[in-house]
């Protein structure tokens, strides 16, 4: 069995910055870091989407929001600390760091994170987002905010964001 | 610690109906509301979403559904009666409503709900789907509904759905 | 109480290989299908994705990637024989498939497969992913793996892959 896992490999690497545009419809894309202090950590990315949509003269589209990571995910909620806390506490409800996990076992594999937790936690939350873009600016509920969950860090996390849309 | 969630301020609220077309590139949206009867429901939303995409002229493209709220996600599956039972008890399984939720907590908490497992159970299942449109029909298998879950009713539910591709 | 399914009709049925264009942007999809040897199984499908973008002009733009079936998921994590056995063992724990389902029983359900178990895990894991491109490639972190469930095999399975975008 081979302990290792398949590396992902483009003919060149994402630019940091692209776009591109026919006629009315433009697209940008650009990757950005998000620095993270604890091993699991939610932060929100809210504000940031909403400027960056802001930027570009874009008055209905679509705005996709990736993860570059396997143990770092994207998802909606409510930011409240206490729930928060809450959502913490049900993913670890969910998935024991210290079960037995064939990733975290050095005959079975060359990861030396232990972190199958953090893979199988990202497993129920996703690694991205595609929300709409209406009116130039991101369609979200009152109540709505954009949630990165770091799941193995602290790390900085590379995300990539890219708009898509009629001006 | 703040008991209180943030709050998502567009700079104007999303309109109720917006479009706009470049060349031969159009892109419709559209809110609508869904009533429920129950504080846990799963509502087809199938029929609508295929005849909201039929109305306009769109022969290719993607067809983005979003729930404007943390407790009322989006997600495919099979629409059959003791399925979505399962279903409702599978969610009532993972995430218990009385247990000691901060976010249940006044003293935590400004939230008078008492709907930490409403938040937590749409973590599970998500707020969005983006399908896609092929010969001016939503794409889908024989077996899979387009299903809204209630997880705090009964409310009235307001969701998106924005039409985005060439007729 | 209604034992059968809801069956979803399109007034034609989803053509194997379909595009549109409108000056810049291109719109192709097509169906292909992926045969599964076990039961649950795992199958990664990142450079079948990553080839098919690379056949068309498309510079900058979205992929989407919808499973046809109710019992067969897309998602990304990492491709490692230890971390997908992990999953498989995961999702096991997650929904038992021996509990007392009703969609297993002849008295509520007319469906013969038994197959409550794989309706369930597919809740957890999704239905469809829709990735960015960028540079004429899809966008992928290092360890990232496009993968899909089978979760009631084995069988051929059919997915629907559309690219949208500006050459």
């Amino acid at each position: 069995m081979r302990k290792s896992s398949t590396v992902t490999v483009r003919e060149k690497p994402v630019e940091e910055v692209a776009s591109a545009t026919s006629g009315g419809l433009t697209i940008y894309g650009e990757t950005f870091l998000v620095p993270t202090d604890q091993r699991v950590e939610l932060v929100d990315l809210t504000n940031k989407v909403m400027e960056y949509v802001r930027r570009f003269n874009i008055r209905e589209g679509i705005v996709s929001l990736w993860s570059m990571h396997t143990t770092c995910s994207l998802f909606i909620n409510e930011f409240q600390t206490a729930l928060l806390t809450d959502i913490r506490r049900f993913l670890e409800q969910m998935v024991a760091r210290d079960a037995e996990w064939l990733h975290n076992n050095p005959d079975h594999s060359d990861c030396d994170r232990s972190n199958a937790d953090s893979h199988l936690r990202a497993l129920l939350l996703g690694h991205s987002l595609t929300l709409q873009i209406s009116g130039g600016e991101v369609v979200l509920g009152q109540w709505q905010r954009i949630l990165m969950a770091e799941l193995d860090g602290p790390r900085a996390r590379s995300l990539r964001i890219q708009v898509f849309g009629v001006s």
